[in-house]
């Protein structure tokens, strides 16, 4: 068998997330019948982020394992091509050894997530951003963020569902930048995490948009997460904004392209 | 009566182009269907560009004539509202003077054009940009562009069924960046001139192409439009990269916002 690391950008919209389920489109079943179509299955794979329904990606990794000695960007696009129409698409392809694992070698997940201040519904990113009909205040958002950065307990902002061992992580940054546009203004978040908890980055956005709009301080946000306390948390945002950007190996597996 | 300047975004995808038709979908009609929700109709709306099927806007700009004297803001409230789902919205609404017309006090038409390279099919941007699954120069493409700046008799780059009275105009700029990012880069053309004679956009994009991939050199640019022929064009480039960005007029309606 050898071992293939793909790097694959989805839209999250047609999808009920990235797991594999038994009567519902997901992102893994629609690539590994794109698999089925190159060897006998069945094929299963697994990915650096288990993103759920609605949820986009640019960089997702995953790997799978094959008979043949296929040639990666051969395999590549034979994939792109069985996946058609599906909005998923193989962007990179390469070899990797057979004990590399694009979830348990993975060491960093990097999240963007869009949001766009205006009235107006919008036409070119409908399904790709949250809209919120009201103006946010960047700069406190970002003294709101800075208290959730470095190592802390995060059950405040973590799904009842999720399933890691300890609510203990460490955030290595909140990046929130502003692009003024003429329809309106697009603020971009960027969180980077050696891993996220469930519903992580979704709550910590929700949150910092009452911070935003005024209806929390920055200091709220402290005593949200040293509550330690799901009730504590802003409201979750919606998928449709979130995108799992890219993921960190301690080698790029696709080295520089 | 009251005229009123509107500033629109929308998605060319589901439309037959700008102009009102009698049985298919027009951005025009659409509009014209949510004023007379407003106000008793027929209305006629004028605009500053007439897009092509598929052709989308983030700036386009038309007059309409209303009985009552709305608030503008109300206004752009009250069209967005009856628009939807259609992806077309009002991102400004101005009062203006009964003499100003969206189409002839125009005096600069910005345009953009999405150009992606890449191999594997596009996923979010599905509709909105024009992919090309192989890398273009883009100094020879900036090269050959030079060539068209400043009055031309521009006959080669115009269709057939252009309706302007001449085929000379002024092209202000055209200018030609590249953004990398994870699945691919972007090209990015941006066009400025007073006006646009009929598919003379897409028409220096299809040309412009054969440059980046070395089919054209530069100078076979040059050739083709002192030809003023319309046989001597590359091939025109599909619309879905394709967007009015902006039109300037002598006083911005919408003023600072």
């Amino acid at each position: 068998m050898q071992r293939f690391a793909l790097r694959i950008e989805y839209h999250g919209g047609p999808f009920a997330g990235w797991q594999r389920q038994r009567d519902q489109p997901s992102v893994q079943g629609a690539i590994e019948a794109a698999l089925a179509k190159l060897e006998p299955g069945p094929h299963t794979i697994a990915a650096a982020g288990r993103t759920d329904a609605g949820v986009h990606a640019l960089g997702q990794v995953a790997h799978c394992d094959l008979e043949k000695e296929w040639e990666p960007f051969r395999l590549m696009e034979a994939l792109n091509y069985h996946l058609k129409p599906a909005p998923v698409a193989i962007t990179a392809c390469a070899r990797v050894e057979s004990d590399w694992h694009a979830r348990f070698s993975a060491v960093e997940r990097r999240y963007l997530f869009r949001l766009v201040m205006r009235r107006a519904p919008v036409t070119h990113d409908k399904g790709l951003v949250w809209q919120v009909p009201h103006d946010l205040d960047v700069e406190a958002m970002r003294a709101g963020a800075a208290h959730l950065i470095g190592l802390h307990d995060f059950t405040t902002f973590r799904s009842a569902m999720c399933q890691s061992a300890s609510p203990v992580k460490t955030l290595d940054a909140v990046e929130i930048t502003r692009q003024d546009g003429p329809g309106g203004a697009e603020l971009r978040f960027r969180l980077r995490a050696r891993s996220f908890l469930h519903n992580q980055v979704r709550s910590i956005v929700g949150t910092l948009e009452r911070v935003g709009r005024g209806a929390w301080t920055p200091e709220d946000v402290r005593r949200a997460l040293v509550a330690a306390d799901r009730a504590a948390c802003g409201p979750v945002c919606p998928p449709e904004g979130l995108y799992l950007d890219a993921v960190g190996y301690p080698a790029d597996p696709f080295g520089a392209d």
